[in-house]
């Protein structure tokens, strides 16, 4: 049997808020470590992964590793019928064909117990293997979600360029360019967006906004960002659930003409 | 002449949203008691009944009984005309084919009049029978908003269950299923729903939560909403409408191939 | 070359959101002392007209006169790129095809630059003639737009009389009619419109509510609207920008039968 307790529902709301407009289906695999779940998109371009850990949920079991195979819609739409506080268990047993979820009202004279169908669905776990990173930023996840959003009406792709000096995030369009900047090291103002660069050799490189407007949906769970780039491998995005795990997205460069001319 | 004066629009407003989805065109029946009006929904379903004592308004006059047919979308267009704040007068001379709608800002140095057109309306006014029910349910009026929200995504009817417990509502649809229970006397806490139930016989009763989700839209009117449920009769929404009067709903319940199942 | 610096973003966004949906394209003319831009509506209507003096800006100059063709829509775009706090400058060589858009944020750790392609377009200079006004009403900006919306929802046009008592706004639909009056030299307090009226004839006047309803989205630039009106001469209404200049829109009166039977 498997089933664990959340303090709040929002967690779990914005988890899904976080992945529902990336994969319409997947598999949680829950064990006695807790739930991870690993997808790409629909478009197989970009690749999902999402961990939260049993111990530092408000009570968590799973006495069989078991794959619950959920409509990331559906989750969706029962999630909505929690309050954000809703103390919210999720089980499952063994052989079962649904998931349970319990909202506990702060008050606790109001219980709503949902029943959802669980589907079968290929499983393809994907290894990702642990890589090292020429350029690690942490920044503002509102910044990063405000920078995406800004270039999407720009252009179709963003280039992005990690020094010493900074991140700079740059696009081009139809009716123009635009490019934004910010400065490591910043003084530790209240306006100051507060990155950090962890910095091994400088990168240049593009991406498709479309697929980092989609990760952006995650900012909600935290106040930072993380972008992981290399040369030539995926550039990961991840944002930290509290203490309890992480949600991490994986999407590959671009080959573009331009990069001929990389500085 | 019909001459009724509100001192704030916010209540005439707030009218018009809970029952303008319900009923496009309805009479208004003016007499020397107050106003009242009783139409049925489109679909012929379900039944509303509004009521306002002439004697709670800042001002009330109705010489001769006059019915005034009112186009439902045309008046809620001309208060959205008014302030919420704004002094309100609605009148109508004998024979009159126009309401005429007076709204004065607080300071009185801004004064709109708008004249609307009246319709010829059948009028089938029903007798609608005093009933003993079996329970009666007060609870917060957001909360029934919520729940009968809530239930919809997950199916199109919705079992209403009370007995000494509380009550319980539940919903079946193709993805799941859902029920969310109230405890009667809770603590008084904050969090607390608040339910108090009057009951001499349990009830299991099934509604269409299409129709309920249009009742819902007066809980603007009242913090508090009471159903009245017995077996095979309507079901009874009821918001009170301050001091003034109020609007009830009426529903008759689903007969239901699950109810021979009933415990 | 030209150059001007804003403090803030807002007067730029709150500039173009004025103009962009009555003009698509237009001249922006820079000389030494400020931006002009004057334009009619593309159905050659109403007529739009800007100015912004350079001495009060944060910094301006301008060798040459320039005239810069720009796409409202696409110079909206950009802007929404800044926050509404960050200083602003926008600059163009003397044989640019190009305006650059910089925008530094507060703590001046981030900054963004974005080019936009300029254009061609006719240019079709308005004299527009000084005009002496029988009446002019200063209202507030937010009051003038409620009533052109509460008005839009009965009718088209508006009937627009200004006597020694005060402005009154009327129109008429199939639904019935409306009207809406606001007295002069009202009681300063807190709820009064706080109108003014200079008067030296009475006027009773006929516009397209459609073509003001434009005009209102200038209102976030300034809490006060002037109205003057003169018999047979287009209306102006006149959004001051702070200290820095203004936006006016003038509109020509509808002929109208009614017009006869003028009190």
């Amino acid at each position: 049997m498997f089933e664990a307790t959340f303090n709040q529902a929002s967690i779990l709301k914005q988890v899904l808020e976080a992945t529902k407009d990336l994969v319409n289906d997947a598999n949680w695999d829950c064990s006695a470590e807790g739930i991870a779940l690993q997808a790409m998109d629909s478009s197989h371009v970009s690749l999902v992964s999402l961990s939260l850990r049993g111990d530092e949920l408000a009570s968590y079991r799973c006495e069989n590793q078991i794959s619950l195979g959920i409509n990331m819609n559906t989750m969706t739409k029962i999630l909505k019928c929690a309050e954000n506080n809703d103390r919210t268990i999720i089980r499952a047993d063994d052989d079962a064909d649904v998931m349970v979820f319990v909202f506990e009202s702060e008050g606790r004279d109001k219980t709503s117990k949902y029943e959802m169908k669980l589907m079968d669905i290929d499983s393809e776990h994907l290894g990702i293997p642990e890589q090292e990173y020429s350029a690690t930023v942490q920044m503002s996840s509102k910044e990063f979600s405000r920078i995406v959003r800004d270039l999407s009406t720009i252009g179709e792709n963003v280039e992005i360029t990690v020094d010493k000096e900074g991140i700079t995030f740059g696009a081009k369009g139809e009716s123009g360019s635009g490019t934004v900047s910010l400065k490591s090291n910043p003084s530790v103002d209240e306006g100051s967006s507060n990155i950090t660069i962890d910095l091994t050799d400088s990168v240049k490189l593009n991406f498709a906004l479309r697929y980092l407007t989609f990760f952006t949906k995650a900012a909600p769970l935290s106040d930072n960002v993380s972008l992981s780039l290399s040369a030539d491998v995926p550039l990961m995005v991840e944002y930290a659930i509290g203490d309890v795990g992480f949600i991490r997205y994986y999407l590959a460069p671009k080959i573009d003409d331009d990069e001929d001319t990389e500085e």
